[in-house]
Parts: C-alpha cells; sequence; structure tokens
C-alpha cells in the first residue's frame, strides 16, 4: 500500500458513531461528513509526501484487527476514538503494538461535556491529544505525525 | 420493512447474553425465550397497528449499525442493552442518532444486584426505563412508545 | 375495605408534592392531575377485578402508619415516593412490613435529572422500578403487581 | 468436538490483542507466541485425557457466542481475557451461561501496573485466578480445572 | 391575610429546633427567642410595605402544606431549615412550588461545624444563602426578598 | 409524671417501625414485642427507682416535640431511632436540647448489613451505643443511663 | 487613615476580575460597577460612622500584604474573593492575621453553579457569608459587622 | 479449666494498651484498672455460673494463638480489640474459629473521636457491640453472652 | 497594536516557569526557548494577516490584568497556563472576560504525568485544547483561532 | 539447611489462622491440614531437587525475622499471607530483602468475598499471584518459582 | 538505668525492617547500618547530656510493651516507625502513654513513593516529623526532643 | 554573594504570611519574628561557610522570578512555602529548575491540623521535609542541604 519504504503510510482511524459525522447534531460536530474528513486529510498528508490508509468502523475487534495488521507498515496513527475513548483498555493495548506515534483527535470540546467524557484510556498512550478544533484537529494531527516522522 | 409510512416500525433491540433467555438462570429471567419475548412484544404493537423490527446480537458494532442504519425508518427503540448498559458509551452515543424515543428495559431488578449494575449510561438518553417487570418490561415499552408517538 | 377476601385491593401511594401534579412544572410532570392519576390507576385495576386504596400524603409518619396498617389487607403497592425516594431509610424498612410486592413509579425521568435523584433507597426492596414513563407508569405498575398477583 | 462424552473439552479462550504474544513487548510477556500457548496448553490438558478448543479473537461479541455455543459441550474454561478483564461485563455475563468452572490467567503481574488494571468483571466469578506466572499460568489453569472435574 | 394584591406577604419559615431558639446553646445561637426572631421580621418587612406570614414547625410534612398553600398568595420566602437543610429533598421541591423566590438563613456558620451540614439541598433552588449573620440574617434575607419583589 | 423531683424519669424512645417489633421479620428482630420492650425497660428502671416515659412514633416532628417537651424534666433518654438513625439530622440536633445524657439501641447488629447502616447521625452524640444485643439493649441501656445519674 | 481611635475603619477587599464588575456578564452580576459597590458600602457604612479602605486586586500577594498592613488599624473585613475563594489557603491564612471579623460575599449564588465553586477556603474563618444577593450583599455584610463591633 | 463441661467459660480478651486503663487519660477511660475490669467481669460471670478466662496482651499473634486454644473449650467471646479493631483483618479471621457468639465493648465513644475509629473489622463478625458505656460495658457483654449460651 | 481594526491581534499568553523554555528540562519539552515559541507563532500569525502580542509571566495576577485590558482589543487567546492549569480558578473567571475563542496548549503530554495534571480549570472555558504536540502546538493553536476568526 | 548451593530451599511462609486449615470452615477451605499443605509442598519441590523450609506463624514479627534470616539461603518464597494480606506493609517491607521472587497464594478467592480481601499489599512486590485453586495453589507456586530460578 | 533523675534518656525506637538497614536496598536508605544509626544517636544526645535507650523489632507488641514500661522514665521518644506507620493505631495509641515528646523519623522521603505510604498514624501525635533527611534526621529528632525538654 | 565559587549560597525561601512569624498566632508559631529565622539560619549556614540568600514574599510569582534567578547560583534551597504548600503546581515546578537539593521546612505540626493542609504539592519534589520542629526547623534543613552538598 505505501510504494516508498521510507515513507510509510498514516493509518486515520475513526469509531463508533463518527460514519454519522455530518448527520448527527451538526450543530455539535460541524456540516463536515466522513468523507470530507478523509479527503482533506489525504489533502495535508500528501504536503509531506505521505499517504493515508483509512477505517471507520463501529466494531472494536475490527479495529483492533487493524491496528495489528498495521505493525511494520505504518509511520503514524491519527485516532478519534469516539465513545470508546473512555471505555476501551483492549483498543489502548492494541494501540500500542504497531511502536508508532499516535495522536488522538476529538472534534468537539469533550472538558465541556459530561464528566466521563474527560477520561481516555486512550491519552496516556498518545504523542498527542488535539480537541475541541473541530474536523481541523484532523489536519493538526497529520502535521503532528509528519513531525515525529522528522518530515 | 414499514410499507405504511406514517407508522413506521419500532426497533427493538437485545443486546449481549440475552439469546439464553428461558436458557439462563430461570429462577432469574423466568422462562420466557428470546422467542416469546419478540413475539409478545409484536402482539403488544399490533394493537398500536405498529409492526417490531427484531435484533439480538452479542457484537455491540452490530448494534450500532442497525441503530445508524434504521434513522429515518423506525418511530421508537425498545433496547435491553444487557450488560452494555453499564459500559458502552459507543451505543448511548448510537441511540441518539435516530432521534426517537428510546426505552431500556431491564427483566430483573439491577437495583437488588451488584452496585455496579446500578449505573447505566443509556438511561440519561432515554425516555423511559422499566426495571424488574420480567419480559412484561417490553410490553410496557411498547405502550409507552406508541403514546410517544401519539397512537 | 376489600369485600372480596381472594382479591385484596392495591395500596396506592403517592409521596411529598405530588399533590401539586399538573400544577407544579407541567412541562416537567404533564397536565394530568392526581385525581387523574388515582382514578386511571383505578381503571387499570379495575381490568383484573382489583380496587385500589389511595393515598397522597407529605407526612412521613402518615404514609408509613398507612403501609403497617395495609399489612394482611392489600396484594401490592404502588408508590410513587416523589423526594423520599432519596432519603428515606424508614419508609423503606415500612414497605417490607406487609411482605407484598412493591412496583416504584417515577413520572420522570430522574436519571437525567441532578445526580442525587439517581439514588433510591426504595428500588432494592422493590420488585419492579418504572421510570420517565409519564402517569402512564402507574398504569403498567398496576399490570405488573396483578401479574405477580396471579391475575 | 470431543469423543468421549465423559470428558467433554476444555474451552481455551485468549482476548485482545493476544495473538500478538512472542511479538508485542517480548520483555514484559515473554517469547512465547500464541501457537507456544495453545501447545502447551494441548499438552498438559492431554495428561489429564482432555482436548482443548482454542479460540482467539478481538470481537467481543465472537467470544460470547463462543461461549454460548459451548454450554453443554465443555468442561471448563481457561480464559485470558486481555483489556476485556476490566471493561467487559457482557463477558463476564456470558461466563456464567455453560454452567462451569472458569478459571482467569493473566501473564504479567497486572497489580504492579496502572490502578485500573486491577479490578477485573472476571474474578468474582471465577473459581481460581492466575497473575503474573507467564504462560506456564496457562498450565497451572488446566490442572485447576481437571481437578474440579475430579479428574 | 394580605389585604393588598399588589403587595402579598412573605412566607416565613423556621424548621426543626429553631422553636427552642434562646434556650438551646445560646453561646451558639444567641439568646434571641423564635418571638424575637419573628417580631424583628415583622419589623424589617414593614419597612417595605410587608406583612410576614410566619410558621416553625418540626414536621416536615406540615411545612410542606404549609409551602402548598402559600402559592399564588405570598412573595417570597425566607426560611430558615435548620437539620432539613442537608436532607430534605422534599422540602426542597416543595420550595419550587410558588414560583416566588427563596432566601435561606442560617443563624450560626455552619462552614465551621461539621462536614454535613456543609451540604444544602435547598442552596440550589434558593436566590440567596445568609450564613453566620446571627438573627439579622432574617433581616437581609427580608431585605433582599423586598429587592427582588421590586420593592 | 415524675413525683420525686430527685429522680426523674427516663425518656424512651423507639422511631419508625419499631411499633412492627415481634410481627415483622422476628427472625431479625425477635419475638419481643414493642409492649414487652416497654415493660422490661420499666422493670429494669424501677431497680433503679426510676420511672418511664415511653413513645414510639413514625413521625420524626412528634419525637422532636416528644424531646423538646422533655428538656428540665428527664434524667436520661434511651433511643432507637430506627430507620432515621442514617438521616435524620434534625433528630439528632433534638437530643441535645434536653442536655441529659442519650444512649442509642439496636436491635439487629447493623454493622453485618447494608453499607447506609453503619453511618448513625446520633452516635457522635450519645454517650453510648448498643448494637446487637436483642431487646436486652434497651435494659443496659436504662444500666448506663442509671450510673451516669449516679444512681 | 481612621483619625478616630474607636471607630476603626473597615476593610473592603475585592477579589480577581471583580473589576469588570458591570462590564463582565452583567445577566449573571448586574450592572453594577466595582465603583457603584464602593460607593454604596461607603454609605452604609456612614450609617455607623465608619469609614471604608477599600482595595480591588487581582494579586493574590497584594491582597494578603493589605491585609496585614491593615492589622491593628481596622475594625472588620468584608472581602469578596472572586476565584480565590475556592484556591487560596494563603489568602485564608492572611484574613486571620488582623482578629476582627470577616464577611465573605458573593454576588451570585455560587451554589448553583460549578460544583468546585461550593467549596470555601475563606468560610470556616469568616464569621459570616453572604450569597446570592447581589450587590446588596456588601450592604448586609457592613451591616453584620457594625453589630459585631457593637455599633 | 472449666470443670463443668455443660458452662463452658467465657474468654475475655483485651488488645493492646489496654493493659495502661487507669492509668493512661483517665479522663477518657475512667479511674478503673484492668484488674478492676478483670474481677467485675468476673462477678457478672458468676451471677450466670460462669467463669472467666482472661488475656491481655499488645501482641496481635499472642491473641490469635489464645483464640485458637479457646476452640472447643469456650461459650462466648468478650473482647475489646483496643486499636485492632480498626486494622487486623488476621484478628477478626481468628474470632471465628471459635465457632461462639463474640461480643466487642469499646470503654469510650468511639463514634465522637476520629473518623478512622469509625470502622471496625470485629463488628461485622460479632454478635452486638457495646460502645462508651465505660467499663460497666464488659458486664453487659456478658449477660449477653450468657443469654446466647440459654444461660 | 492592531493597525488593521477588522484583524483584531492573537493575545499569546504564556504561564509560570514558561520563561524557563529550552533551559529547563530539555528533554521533556524540547530546545525551544521561549522566544522561539513566540517568533513561531508570530510566523504563523502573519500568514492569516494576524499580529501577537505576548505576555509570559509567573504572576497570576499580571496575566488576569492582562486579559482584561485585551477585552475588545483582540480577537482571540492561546494560552499555555503552565502550573495555573490545575489550579487557578481566578485565571479561568479572567479567560471569560474578552468573549473572545481561547484555545489552551501544552507542551509535553500532561496526561501522561502526575494524575493531578489531568484536570485543566481552562478547559471547559477553552474553545480547543493541544497537548502533547510540542512547541507546534502553539502554531496549531493559532490555525484554530484564525478559522474561528473565519479567517 | 540447603546442603547444595546451587538449589538453595523454598522459603514457605503461611499466614495468621492458616495453622486452622482443615479445622475452620472447611466447606470454604477445604479438607486439607496445614501438614498436608506442607507435605504436598515439599513433594512438588522434590520434582526440581528444591527442599522446603517451611514456617506458619501468628506473630507477624516472627514471619518477618524469618524472612530476613532466609536473605542470601533461600532461592524463592512461596507466601500465603492470610490476614496480613490487606494490612502489613512491614511485611511486604520485609518480603523484597532476599531479593529472590514471590509468589502469594490464596486458597479461597478472595475476588468473591468482602471488598476489603480485593486490595493486597503483597502482590505488587510479588511475580506471581495464585488465587481460588485450592491448596493446589501452592503447587503451582512452587513449580513458578522452580521456573524463575533456572530449574 | 538513667542514673540522673532531671535527664532521663530519649526512647530510641526503630520498627520493622530497619535492622536491615544498610544491607536494604543502600540506594535507597544508604549505607549506614542500624548500629551506625544509633551509635551517632547516642553522640548526639551526648552532647546534651543524655543517654539513649535503644531498640529495634520486627514485633509491634514488643514495641508497645517497650513504650508503656518506659512511662516515667524518660524525656522523649525518636522513632522509625517503618511500615507500621501506615497501618499501627495500636502504636500510636501507645506513644502518647509516657506524655512525653514523640519525633517521628524517616529516612527516605516517603512523599515520592507509594501514596499508602503518605498517611501515617503517628504524624498526628507527634511533635514533629523528619522525612528524606537521611540518617542525620535521627541527628535532627533528638536536637528537637532535647530542645523540647529544655536543654 | 558567594565568593567561593566552590560554595554557592543557600537561598532561604519563605512564603505567604511568613512575614508575620512572632506576630501571628505566637502560641503556634513561637516567638521568634522572621528576622530572628533568618539570624539563625544564617548562623547554622555559617558553620558550614554557607551564606544565605533570603526572600520572604506574599506574591508567588515573585518567589518563582527568584527561584528562576538562582538557578546556577546556589547550592540548595530552604523553603517554608506557607499556604502554598497545599494549592501551587507553579511553585513546585520552579523549584525544580535549580537542580539543587531543595528542604521543605514547616514550624509547626501540619498533620495534627486541618485535613487540607496534609497535603504538599512540594513535599515529591523535595530531598526532605521536617515538619513540627519550631523555628530549629531551619537549622536541620541548613544541615541536610550542607551535607548534599558534601561539606
Amino acid at each position: 500500500m505505501s510504494d516508498a519504504p521510507e515513507t510509510p503510510p498514516i493509518l486515520l482511524l475513526n469509531g463508533p458513531n463518527l460514519n454519522m459525522l455530518g448527520v448527527r447534531q451538526p450543530e455539535v460536530y460541524g456540516a463536515d461528513t466522513l468523507e470530507d474528513v478523509v479527503e482533506s486529510t489525504r489533502r495535508t498528508a500528501a504536503e509531506f509526501g505521505l499517504t493515508v490508509r483509512a477505517l471507520q468502523t463501529n466494531h472494536e475487534g475490527e479495529m483492533i484487527d487493524a491496528v495489528h495488521a498495521a505493525r511494520g507498515e505504518i509511520g503514524g496513527i491519527v485516532i478519534n476514538p469516539g465513545g470508546w475513548t473512555h471505555t476501551s483498555v483492549a483498543l489502548a493495548d492494541a494501540l500500542v503494538v504497531p511502536e508508532v506515534p499516535v495522536v488522538e483527535v476529538h472534534i468537539s470540546n469533550v472538558h465541556a461535556r459530561e464528566p466521563f467524557r474527560q477520561h481516555s484510556y486512550i491519552s496516556p498512550i498518545a504523542a498527542g491529544v488535539i480537541v475541541g478544533c473541530g474536523t481541523a484537529g484532523y489536519e493538526f494531527a497529520v502535521r503532528r505525525i509528519a513531525a515525529l516522522m522528522g518530515l
């Protein structure tokens, strides 16, 4: 999937309900759809000569499998874990398997919502966390990954 | 699936382990099987001219997908979330997507069991919660949904 | 008060402030008055050949006395304990005295309100709990009691 | 699968990320792969005339389905629930369905890691728990199951 | 009781044990009796052309009944809830029924006493809270109510 | 009520549900009725030349009124506060008014029951607490009061 | 600054952000400016023959210095500690240095806001606390100080 | 040690620091010495034809050994566990070994002291608990044991 | 300071100890100095035609004063609150005064450090939060502010 | 005691009340006595050419002394700390002195008992923990120690 | 032991595992042995004409006995309670018996270690606490005791 | 200030309210003034050939600035952080900047005061902590610093 060995792709992961972006509560999450997010992520990545391998799934196991499969093939992970942020130790454990930097993204400001949304199992194993920057957060995450990859 | 646009069906969701109803601990959950539950739910719904779209699954992602797919096609949701009640933010987030009333059902009285069973991620986004009424709880839930649909 | 020994009446208890139903915050509690609730409860009970002995009081001691006096004379209890739900160990202790099934009803969804409204001293000793189903919750409670009475 | 009815097989379950054994953090989990674990578990089981039905999955639903399907066909369960240990009520509920002894295994000493790893939803329904004994923990678990089966 | 419809009276409520003012622990609560408090409250109210309807009771139900009865007849409530401050959800629920401003008064500084005295169920529904100003706190409360009534 | 000024009576208080002694759960509380308890308390008191003024009520306000009225007329208080033990700050505040020793009695061992039964608002203001000694606890309490009265 | 030794002035302290009164969120804090507050405080003080020494600062150290400097020169302190209420042990320690009564004022009802606003380091060392009475709270505080000064 | 098999002796246990009774803080614990306590306990026991086997020790192991050794030889245990009350699971585990009733005694009212003194590992396995009755608490405990022995 | 009224400057705030950037623990915070940060922030801002008004201070009051003074003069705030993140309610209250978007930046991943570093008083009032992206976090913050300003 | 320097013995420690094994609650702990446990531990150890130095004591100090004395003389420790598991920091500190692997054993499943039995001071310093495997847990522990000794 | 009545000796107590000083983790506790500590404590004491009565024990009961025996014979206590710091109410109770000043010493900085090491039962009854000053802490403690003895 | 480069001075820091030493509550803090403390600290330092650079301030920012400025110029820090002990993360962060040993001093025994005084943000980054030794604590701190400087 990555034809240049020195620039492995970025894995872009979107967790449960993010397939409904642009449909669900646009006043909270904005009008961008998941396709828009993937597209703009690709554009930012391309600035650094990077490609993007994208997955959205509502199945935790599918995401974990994808993370495992990416071991050795990717240069970094951009993840919006959705509701799993607060509940999935299994996903957090999986994300350390590829041994590449992980940047966690949340579109809305989770710190201004329910208390249970303020704890993340992912953040302690992430390199960076970007919250409340709308869909631009994905772009920032790619830039951070690229920097950590030395690009 | 719903041939009359003015009366969209009810989505009946049963979470993990509820396929074992009537088999597992009948002294706690009674002798009714899941088939009995679905059947009697259909009968109650029919009193209001409503049909029922039923799903039982042990896969969280499958249930989330079904909830998304039902957006715009259903009039309400009756859900027994089983063990996900206490752990799934992702499911709670999904249940608000269809923008229809949700009634949560628990067959046994969860308040008389382990402390961790007394917190529900679903209840705050539900219209109603029915606990400890045996399988009749599903019937009550349908009646509540019907009332909220103005039937 | 119950002229047929084989079908003792149901005791319908409404706790503090429920005399203001229909007056206080109708946007939360609906337009039904306490009289409407008692009347519709009687109608549902009559379907099962049951009568209803109704009490609303703002005096905890009065309700405890009534529960004691009902020992041996009733077949079940439907109770909306109002604010005592969260504070009265004495009422919970009283409700086990008649040794009949108790169903707890809350008109609004208490799980979507202040945190202190999410703990109930009554629920652990109840057979069932019905929350957020409006005044129809009383009807469901009667149906559940009737079923537990074998009617 | 088990040709001798009096000696039903043991169900060996490995949860999320355990497919990466030997690959992920060998300094923590050792050099044994999942295949090595399954193989040595089979060898220990064979000492008691027992066979092993093995499953590793990153999909919670798949594991729950397998546990249900095993009802009536197995003599005991050896499970390393991985990250689900701390988060899955649904899996704990499933594990009581077969009504056979369950022994929980953790390869590393979870008590010397993050605080959240010290709570297990599985332990209270387990017959035994073996922690920090490396992959030998699986062997000990089989021995315990065999003893509980009277072998 | 209020002969001028445009200036409804103030309801002055004193909860349990406040009938013992001046008798019980004068070194904590001062030498003023309840009669002194009522009298001086009346004097302050009269400055604004207001009358006072006073009630002290040790019976929670009696106070709730009085609050309900005052709906539509009063312009504000001054309440020293005594020990119910920390325990009565029912009273807090009643106090919102009249839909008039409520000012909570405590004679001594409850913040310098036992920890359980630092939580009040009344404060969140009050307009103001006056603590540790001795019996002058009632006077301040009347002034605040009068201001909120536009007097 | 006390004809000898130098030996004022003991006030014996029983809180909510204690009128059901001997009727409610005799396997927990024993076969003695409230009348038996009062009678045996009188007998023990008489050993010290003391009389007993007894009150059982399910109305908190009634008990507080009785405690106030007893100020200056009694030598000590024996109280089984029932469910109010855990919830009534108002009663605890009242019990310090008479400025005589208070001994708290619980018939069953509350420490072996629900966690919420292990906190008492009464104990910190009591001279002594007697738990789990059956109805003999009242006798011990009288003996302790008598000793504190110098008898 | 106080030319009559028998009537030392009152120290009026306003903490961080209170210089923005009337500007910041007038719907919460009202239209009065800090100057209005100081002026009306002076007027109330003058009723008792008292002068006012006023300080508003956003620098904690400056306020502590001012409190120290006032030792021996003032008769009481009226303080609205703003955000330091919940965080400054140093300020609370300083306020006991002058050994004069302190009354704490909050313009809005902090008990109806975020949970962290319900704890005050100042309240336990204050003589009185006045909350949610608008800018009239300062006036009440002066009256309380004057009373404690015997005026 | 017990010459009549039908009336086994009572084991009287006093934990750490109780050898200093009468010496340490007599204003808290009274003037009675440990010898006085043992003597008066013997006198009360003798009323029921019971003898007393007494031990005071500051060594937890010694007390546990004594409890074990008493298995089969005693009719009940009266114990003042001193500071071990709050810290010794080992002692609580030992006290169930003899399978006789245990009554826990505390001379002072521990509920009016430091919070850590309000939790007891012993109370849940005790038949009764007597607190704050001075050294008379031992006498009451003996009476309770005797009653439980049917004497 | 801002010569074009339609594009007000961004306020760049750095809290305590950030003057030591590049000096203190470069292995944690990197080799960039505060001057480097300010310079690169200016460069990014210039891409959007924005200027930057920068302040670093170890004095909380000074920062609050600067925030107040900026009201009406700036288009957004980029703030690294340093240690005040976890302790300053006063600063959080100040940051809402200018009524412009605030983006909070932390250079290192605070979620992987001490537990007390995981609570921020600033985040709930921020539009966005960027953590663990090194000094590039400031650049991302400027981009977010620019987007919120419609640039 | 160990005649072959290259195979030092295993230290087998049993804490308080374990001398009562087989006597106390055999339905919980089984019929094996402590002697049986020591004997079977020796047999397992002998499989690896290891001897066993065994100690059971109810005296914490005695066990600590024994652990110290074993420094430099043993190859590993198998310990069932009994009630000290939950309360003894001193024992945990001692167990690191010999600098050999420690395996903690509990015969019953402590995770299905009282909450306080779920915290262990020993587990964080242990190499492994074996719970609920009956007396076979000791055997597993020896096998684990032997493996860690390279046998 | 002390031949001059006006200068009673200092009691130097070292709790569990401190006999291993210099042997156990010298990188944490330093190379000084217990003998060195006792010797240097004696030297410092001698500067004030004081002698030292030293005890190290791993037996809590032995230490309590020694403290009791010292009543009336010593002028102060220097104690390093080791692991009992965090668990022994009995020792804390004993230390107040001699009614002399107590200074608590910890060689390493317990505040930088596990959370459970940050609570001490001894500190509230101590005159002073010296932490993390190495074995010099004992010397400081002696100096403080001497000062409190007026030497 | 330090004429011998090899013996840099000690920085002596006193936080808020310590300028009132000897004035404020001498029964708690003693009669020594801050000048006395500085003087005696200098005398002790001189024993080791050390000078002292002293600062007392009530302005947190001023202390942080002083700590930064001392980087590279001092050999150690003696600090009594006063009320900032419990609230200032910023000061704790600053104190690690100079990379020299820090010893924290509290004159009174904070462990015997309010619970909030028992947590220190400074202690975890300190080398040592000296509590309740009066003003002699400063002397001990200097001795400890000198030892850590190898003097």
